[in-house]
């Protein structure tokens, strides 16, 4: 089975993946498990406010999870979410959110597109600017990061590495984790026009035994996706000679669903010029 | 009905095609129409030899045609290809093979993608070169012809012009044209990962009355047939980082038969600097 059971396991529960990458060493939001309400007062205590209380399972796009601010219902707030048990993540103030969409082969080779800007709208995904715009360094640092993960999970096929861009005591750059995705991403999309191979050959490519495709991105991209009705422009984009759309046959239009995306790929000039 | 009946009645059998072509005053190899073996003699005295003999229809990749040179078995080949009314042409020494495929919308508006410089291998198109390489103002003279026929043809879709880049009394470029493809075309393969709007997505545009995109080309481009046992490269070409394959999913190889295409994107510089 590829990309394989322990993929799962680990990312489709909160606490298993924030066991997993502090296992491996890697900065993630400071968290507490919360079994019950009773364990809430105390881990609250422990992480401060603003605090992220987060369902175990089942979240996406901002869905299970709930900001304790000062002066929020607490109780009313973990019963919203349904009353389980949770796990309460520290806030993060970060410069940017960043992922990095990495592949690995059956062999064992790793190759990972280049790192990804990620601008949220209501916690769900709005665009994505590739080159991203952070200090040297950085890229290369998120892409050994997804290495490290992907390689400790012994996995094959397409990833996504979510990461926060943060800074430390000093203000210099530093990277957490925040989540993985054991899939083709959202944040990947630009590669179907700009990059050499797209993120879903190459998880093809992955989970057949095939050689790996090149991640070699074609121009500067800049992907922003259509949100509700946001995809009624689709006329007018249609016209735009450097929009590529792509549409994906949702029969009903709501708010806050992603209803399709587009991709610009800009010309830059050759690396080392 | 798009792209329309009439496209079809002409590209579907030779004589209307020629007759077709000849109306809007555009240069084709010289030819007669040879209703029977009778007729053949006199058609053949007046071409002359070489000459290539055509049935009228069903004709594709050298299908359905003959070359009659000095000595030839004539009433052999004529019986070879059926024995049916049929179309002579004189054999034209050309400097290279190419195409234009260029779509028109509802609405009338005509693009057309960069002229494709085709080589053939016993009949089969081997390789395709864009930008070809023609004298300065071939491809604009060819952009020119395949507008003028789509337009005559109130076509709606994509089609491809092959033409004949020959030479005048003078040496000087002529362009003459061979047949029309009422569809996307081989030739056009490379702009899934060349153009900005593959022609897939260019004919779709245009018979859903949709605006058409864009048929910026990405780089130099080198588009290779797999022909045959040629597919059976696959997994090498899939280790190449700058070879994009596709396969047909074609279940028995032929000698012959097209099992699929290698596109390769080269960078190249800015037009104008």
């Amino acid at each position: 089975m590829r990309p394989g059971p322990r993929a799962l396991a680990v990312s489709q529960d909160r606490l298993a993946e924030k066991t997993f990458l502090s296992g491996l060493g890697l900065a993630t939001a400071p968290f507490r498990t919360v079994p019950n309400l009773e364990a809430l007062g105390p881990a609250l205590a422990e992480i401060g406010r603003p605090a992220v209380l987060k369902t175990l399972r089942f979240g996406y796009d901002g869905k299970g999870q709930a900001m304790i601010r000062e002066g929020s219902d607490v109780p009313e707030l973990h019963r919203g979410l349904g009353g389980g048990p949770m796990i309460l993540e520290g806030f993060v103030a970060f410069d940017c959110e960043a992922s990095v969409v990495a592949a690995r082969s059956v062999e064992g080779a790793i190759v990972a597109y280049d790192l990804c800007e990620n601008e949220h709208d209501r916690h769900i995904l709005a665009r994505t600017h590739v080159p991203a715009r952070v200090a040297p360094g950085v890229e290369a640092a998120a892409k050994a990061i997804a290495a490290e993960a992907i390689e400790a999970l012994d996995y094959v096929g397409v990833l996504a590495l979510e990461l926060f861009v943060a800074r430390d005591a000093a203000g210099e750059p530093r990277l957490l984790v925040n989540e993985l995705a054991p899939r083709v991403h959202n944040s990947g999309h630009w590669t179907i026009e700009g990059a050499q191979t797209s993120q879903f050959e190459q998880h093809i490519r992955a989970i057949a035994g095939w050689p790996l495709g090149s991640p070699a991105r074609r121009g500067r991209i800049e992907m922003a996706n259509l949100i509700g009705d946001e995809a009624e422009e689709w006329r007018d984009i249609l016209a735009q000679p450097d929009h590529s759309l792509h549409l994906y046959g949702k029969l009903e239009t709501r708010p806050g669903r992603k209803m399709g995306h587009v991709t610009r790929v800009f010309a830059e000039p050759p690396r080392g010029v």
